[in-house]
């Protein structure tokens, strides 16, 4: 039996076209970028092409875009780099932020900024805890466990408006916005300008793309201390012989992210909102996160009384691949940070599923979960 | 014409058997191996086997095994691995490191062991740098420019005397040994338990596998602290979803380098011999290296009198790709720092090219640069 598969949130299969552009790479023109021979200057000029293709679909300069290998080490560099950039200041990061921010940020000063019930964030607390020694804020543009959708332009313009007073009270410390966007690409708006960001971290893996490729949008003028160092490569930000593949395959994948995205999002809006519905009346699930401000393929739910890994094994053992929301917490008795900060209780937690959907799930694939959920629940 | 290519030293093209096994890892089986369902399971599993491959292809246990993205992300988290554990502590790196532990080692207090005109460390000035602060010694196994090999053998066998020494004083310091061998698989004995190295730094991208593949070899008990940080995969020593094409790409590539190493190494130590002879007798260049000590592909000639930016690039109008030895200096009027160390003028390093050969070069390949030598030294 064909697994039906829900989890796109947390990996997406290559797209057939990303191998395809991929493939040249590996055994053909594989040359060393930086090499001073046709076949390196071949390499030099697919790497560059595909620098392009990705900073005009974030409308940005291609010397704006770092690649890197992958969202972690996208968000490691954006949160590393300020931070190591400017020793002795803060950053505020959101409570609902992935691992990858949450874990770098506590290497450094950091506070966190609440988030409300629904996982979006609190503008006004956000505004309170900005002092003149914050540098940097990092908020997750779309959170990968409930979907939640946070107002980055709001945020971006409130930025604006603590600048102009720093610059009244020449307080010299830039205050920068970093955005974790690896979810986004394929139903947001991921245009830089639009949204008002200096940093943002995009994800291969999770696009269509293949696994450790990614981004960090670096806003030209923004100083960051590089956190991988050697040969000087990516304008001296990452160091390491350049991942010619890799590069073409995410910048393809992005593109391709960006075709239909207004059937694609409709489309999965309609499948996730009637699947929404079909947990609530047949299983009084609870759907948690935003009900408007959300990624339109996810759906996560709160099955009372239920044990959701049980539940998952279940579900596994009838060819459906779900998630608990976040694989890293799944052997820890405590609620993943992100749905205690929406005020989870520990019961709700591991009561609860995530199923993301993608762009080849079908009706059918939603009704045989449905009834695979019939037995998973009695289980 | 099909392009002479003997650069293998900064790139190899990833090889069929390579590409083959990375296959099913991208569109099929592409889940995300922390999953809890059977399709992630296999990618686990996918993942712990190549693991296993690479661990007891160099004398490890699994655990000790490291997957990164690729050789100077490794470098990097050796040096920041152990000084930012030891804070305090210092280290002592040699002076043909490559800029992977270079430019690391600078963001760190550290020392520079000197070589001799062949590029061999001075084991003797080695050991006097050594004091009780230091806690972690870096020499490339294999010089990516000459081609030195160096007593690694010797380095550990001296570390283990400080050790000893240290255990009577009470110093508390550890002493650890980093080797970046990089250059080292298809040629040298990279048995860590021989080597007698705490760690160990490997490239996927200069053995034929996929680029920004690698590991770092870590000693189970050595205490390192990541630098990139999240999901805590790696056992939370490198963080981000698995890359588990690369990672199995990489161990297919490990795996295959070890075959037919004897035969190989004999053939490719024939045809530089020649190579190199050639270059003598014809052109009067020096051969710059240890005549003995030396990866058996690797011919870096002096020619007194050249260009040798003006003649690699007559080479590349003649389908030959070669290198000036380090792309990054290319631009630069200095020498490489690998050839400053060992006493090389501005001027001899100038006049300087590395040929290195790989497993597909043939006679008649050479004999076609010796001809195409010709034309490029009078230009």
């Amino acid at each position: 039996m064909k697994p039906i598969y829900l989890d796109y949130a947390a990996a997406t299969p290559v797209d057939k076209r990303v191998i395809d552009a991929m493939m040249p790479f590996f055994a053909d023109n594989f040359y060393n970028p930086s090499a001073l021979y046709q076949g390196a200057r071949e390499a030099k000029n697919a790497l560059e092409t595909a620098r392009a293709v990705v900073s005009s679909t974030i409308g940005a300069r291609p010397s704006e875009v770092i690649f890197t290998a992958g969202g972690t080490e996208s968000a490691n560099l954006a949160i590393n780099g300020i931070l190591n950039a400017n020793p002795d200041c803060e950053l505020i990061i959101s409570a609902i932020e992935h691992d990858a921010v949450l874990k770098s940020a506590q290497n450094h000063n950091y506070k966190t900024a609440p988030v409300s019930e629904k996982g979006l964030i609190d503008l006004q607390k956000l505004e309170e805890l900005i002092s003149d020694k914050t540098v940097l804020i990092s908020v997750m543009y779309a959170n990968n466990e409930v979907g939640t959708v946070q107002p980055i332009r709001d945020i971006a313009s409130m930025i604006e408006k603590v600048r102009k007073t720093r610059k009244v009270k020449s307080v010299k410390t830039p205050l920068l916005l970093h955005t974790d966007a690896c979810q986004a690409p394929q139903y947001l708006d991921i245009n830089t300008a639009r949204l008002g960001v200096d940093l943002m971290t995009l994800n291969g893996g999770k696009i269509y793309g293949p696994k450790q490729s990614g981004i960090l949008y670096c806003k030209a003028g923004v100083v960051i201390k590089p956190q991988i160092v050697g040969g000087g490569q990516e304008n001296g930000f990452r160091s390491g012989t350049e991942n010619v593949p890799a590069c073409v395959g995410f910048a393809k994948a992005l593109e391709l992210s960006q075709r239909n995205k207004t059937t694609l999002n409709r489309d999965v809006l309609a499948l996730a909102k009637y699947f929404a519905g079909e947990l609530e009346t047949r299983f009084d699930a609870v759907i948690n996160g935003h009900p408007k401000l959300k990624l339109p393929n996810n759906v996560h739910a709160t099955f009372a009384g239920s044990d959701n890994e049980r539940m998952l094994f279940s579900l596994d053992s009838q060819a459906v691949y779900a998630s608990i929301g976040s694989a890293c917490s799944a052997s820890s008795d405590e609620p993943s940070h992100v749905l205690k900060a929406m005020g989870k209780s520990v019961i709700d937690a591991r009561s609860s599923l995530r199923f993301s959907l993608g762009r080849e799930t079908t009706k059918a694939e939603i009704e045989r979960v449905l009834k695979a959920l019939e037995i998973a629940i009695i289980a």
